[in-house]
């Protein structure tokens, strides 16, 4: 049996999904929940399945399915898409129409989703953020919140320190800090899943994960996209808020964590806090010297062109926000002082690539003359996207005569070794929702140090009057990104 | 061009092999010239190579050529046998009849050899070590050794320790040590040369080289042949001899040996040589408890029925000669201290495999459950037979759901990474000795620390009046072999 189906065991729940007519519902939540359900629930088992999309159009039953049909056969592969399968899945869902602010759709909400002593209720906000605390409020007021209930909260969580603070508030109030689950997607990845295996569950990288042998991190994740209609929206937002507080940082603390205790929740948690809090803070000189913003100007992407950011649809003439970032990150603590992690994010990048390189210091003594040249430094690669995989970057002798080095890599490729289709980061996630675990949410603790971290340099950048440095669309961002690693002597694993 | 293929300069040189008709220079030594000469002498310049084969044998230099060619086609791949190439080669072939005890002979090579000032002249003594003496001696009589002159010696060097340092003061009145190339040829190949790379051109594995992150090392030499009509050879030596003494030693060397500070053979040499010498001596309760001798009797190999040792040609009833050794060694420095060092050779065994396996130690903590129930430790396997090549094992996540760990392996295989042929080991130490690189050559008290560590063995093996333990053919040797590593809690990575 291919692994990656196994059937484990899952509660009896319902899931309540605010936002199921949206985007995010449509492209990744629905399609994933018809994989789960395809791959692990035999003979059409309805009663311990059920999904209520939630939204404000009047639509029948049967009008919802349609729709999520229709997105299901855009969205889930074409091989994958099982007419039975997918007649199973379709009889769990069910649709309420639920204006967030009236309190008394809640009520029928309650009805629609009856007495269910000791079934697991999921609440998931797939939408806007200012809808959160309304939400939550009459999901009290209507007392659908039981002891089994969860909710989940989608990005982005506040837009500053406080905002966030006050979203926090406002769930806090009626769910508990263990029945929140704070959603980011790139936790579900596998290949971040086997980052956290690969170093806790290996004693070959614990002696190396230090730095008395790392010389450097990095940590890129480039989209070739622009803002994609989402035009107001991203203006206001930008780069640091809508990647660099939330995926970057906790990219970094799987990198970086001590090894926890256990993989119960909040002994991952409690580690990942601590890296955050390691954080050294930026001044308002680092913010000049260490961070670099940058914005798109019109270039070409994939040999087709592209306008400038300040061209695209709903933004202000003149907008100042970044499409492009790249800092470094330093860690207070005995692991890690001195190593710089440099993070990067951008639209409109050369390539989609989410990737982590841990570079190993050189060879303090080279024994042998090397092919290239330069001494290749030997690299760990975890790449996220567009394919995932692991690459260990060694050099090896040439064969034949003399003792001539090159590199070569060692790779584990995901696709390659596992045969059979890799599970989407919302299928891992909602999955470990639906059976209660948190080890892979973040608590609100995180959040706060996130949003501590980053408000210093939202504050420098507000201050300062320079406009973010233009970038052409199609490269790897602004020279000042190339040069911020090349003051360190070092470069990034893919530049310009 | 392919990387082997690449031209380095040789000098010019006169390569005069004593056993020219000999097993070793017609299934070994011939085609690696022939294959070192088809890829790096461009335009057939045989004023540069010479080589003169020897025998006692009357026979004209075509009948010499033809038997050569006809070794050749049956050691060199079809493939790579090339008429015009051959023609070339052959160009470079001449034959005298000397019989080593002879002076006269000498004078009569020395007139062939003709005046060569300046020209690289390589003695290869390819005979048995019981004509050393006569050879050197008679070299020296006849004048024919200049100051580029070098001697290659085969093993075995000695049968003891005495008889080593007699071999060794009769060459050594004739030649400079630096003139001395004592071969091995396990260190010739690509994957022990690999292995040298690996660890002092990389950062990444020297801290986890040492007792800390290593819990015991394996090296495996496992013959699949009998004595192949060399009974009354192999029943005067045995395993440890033929086998430990040198092949297991030098490769333990390579292992074990701190990081030289450069490649120069004295460096690496001096090196080598602290590993031997930091070898704990084996008392006799040790050898008793620490070694296993076996003895192979009838089974099957490769689903074909092999006769016991006793019933080969050419041994005498009731012989106590080991056809296979297990023990375990002990470093007395402070990189290995506690680290078991497990090495094995035997015939008739289950598979030809020659390889090295560095176990790495447990995690300390387990955080996750694995799915084969017992934790498969971190592993490096060094593998030189039957193909080469180099594999990193390590524990990764299932896909899917959970964190689940199982084994994976990261490979690098050189006959896929490298297209193109391999090297032999015999065409590299030839093309070392020519260059006068004396790196991988064994240097004399190197020789001498490996004899003093096997004697007590051998001595408390005479004392012993035990037969050797009887172990099936086809298998991975006697059950004690298990026991031997048993008792350490361990097992060895193949075992019956």
């Amino acid at each position: 049996m291919d692994e990656a189906k196994k059937l484990i065991p899952l509660e009896a729940f319902d899931l309540i999904l605010f936002g199921g007519s949206g985007d995010l519902a449509m492209r990744k939540l629905l399609p994933a929940l018809y994989y789960r359900h395809r791959d692990s629930v035999t003979g059409g088992d309805t009663t311990r399945w059920r999904i209520v999309g939630l939204g404000r159009e009047d639509l029948s039953r049967e009008a919802y399915v349609a729709k999520v049909e229709a997105a299901a056969r855009k969205f889930v592969a074409a091989r994958d898409f099982d007419d039975a399968a997918w007649a199973a899945f379709a009889a769990t869902l069910d649709y309420v129409r639920v204006d967030a602010r009236e309190a008394g759709d809640f009520v029928r909400l309650g009805a629609a989703l009856g007495d269910a002593p000791a079934r697991v209720r999921v609440f998931y906000l797939a939408t806007a953020p200012s809808l959160f605390a309304s939400i939550c409020e009459n999901l009290g007021a209507a007392g659908l919140v039981t002891p089994d209930s969860r909710v989940v909260l989608e990005k982005p969580l506040g837009r500053d320190l406080a905002s966030a603070r006050q979203i926090n508030e406002h769930v806090g109030a009626i769910f508990k800090e263990e029945q929140i689950y704070r959603i980011d997607h790139y936790l579900g990845k596998e290949t971040v899943q086997n980052l956290i295996a690969l170093r806790f569950g290996n004693t070959l990288f614990e002696p190396l994960w230090s730095r008395a042998c790392v010389r450097d991190v990095q940590i890129t994740l480039a989209e070739t996209v622009g803002v994609e209609g989402r035009g107001e929206f991203y203006d206001n937002t930008g780069a640091l808020r809508d990647m660099v507080q939330n995926h970057l940082l906790q990219l970094l603390c799987i990198v970086a964590m001590e090894p926890p205790a256990s993989i119960d929740p909040d002994a991952m948690r409690d580690e990942k806090l601590k890296v955050l809090r390691s954080l050294r803070p930026m001044t308002p000189e680092d913010v000049a010297t260490r961070t670099v913003r940058g914005q798109y100007r019109a270039g070409a992407v994939d040999g087709r062109p592209v306008p400038a950011y300040l061209e695209e649809p709903g933004i202000p003439p003149g907008s100042r926000t970044e499409t492009f970032v790249a800092l470094k990150a330093e860690l207070n603590n005995w692991r890690w002082a001195g190593v710089p992690f440099y993070l990067r994010t951008g639209k409109r990048m050369q390539e989609r690539l989410a990737e982590i390189v841990v570079n190993f210091r050189d060879v303090p003594h080279a024994l042998f003359p090397s092919l290239s040249g330069e001494r290749a430094p030997n690299r760990l690669v975890i790449r996220l996207q567009p394919d995932e995989g692991l690459e260990l970057h060694l050099m090896a002798k040439v064969p034949g005569d003399e003792m001539r080095l090159r590199p070569v890599a060692l790779n584990l490729d995901f696709a390659d070794t596992y045969h059979g289709r890799q599970w989407d980061a919302y299928e891992r996630l909602l999955m470990d929702v639906i059976r209660g675990k948190l080890t892979l949410f973040m608590r609100r603790d995180e959040l706060d140090a996130a949003w501590r971290w980053v408000e210093p340099i939202l504050e420098g950048w507000e201050q300062d009057s320079t406009p973010p440095r233009p970038y052409t669309a199609g490269t790897w961002g602004p020279a000042a990104s190339s040069a911020l690693v090349g003051r360190d002597g070092l470069a990034w694993l893919q530049d310009s």
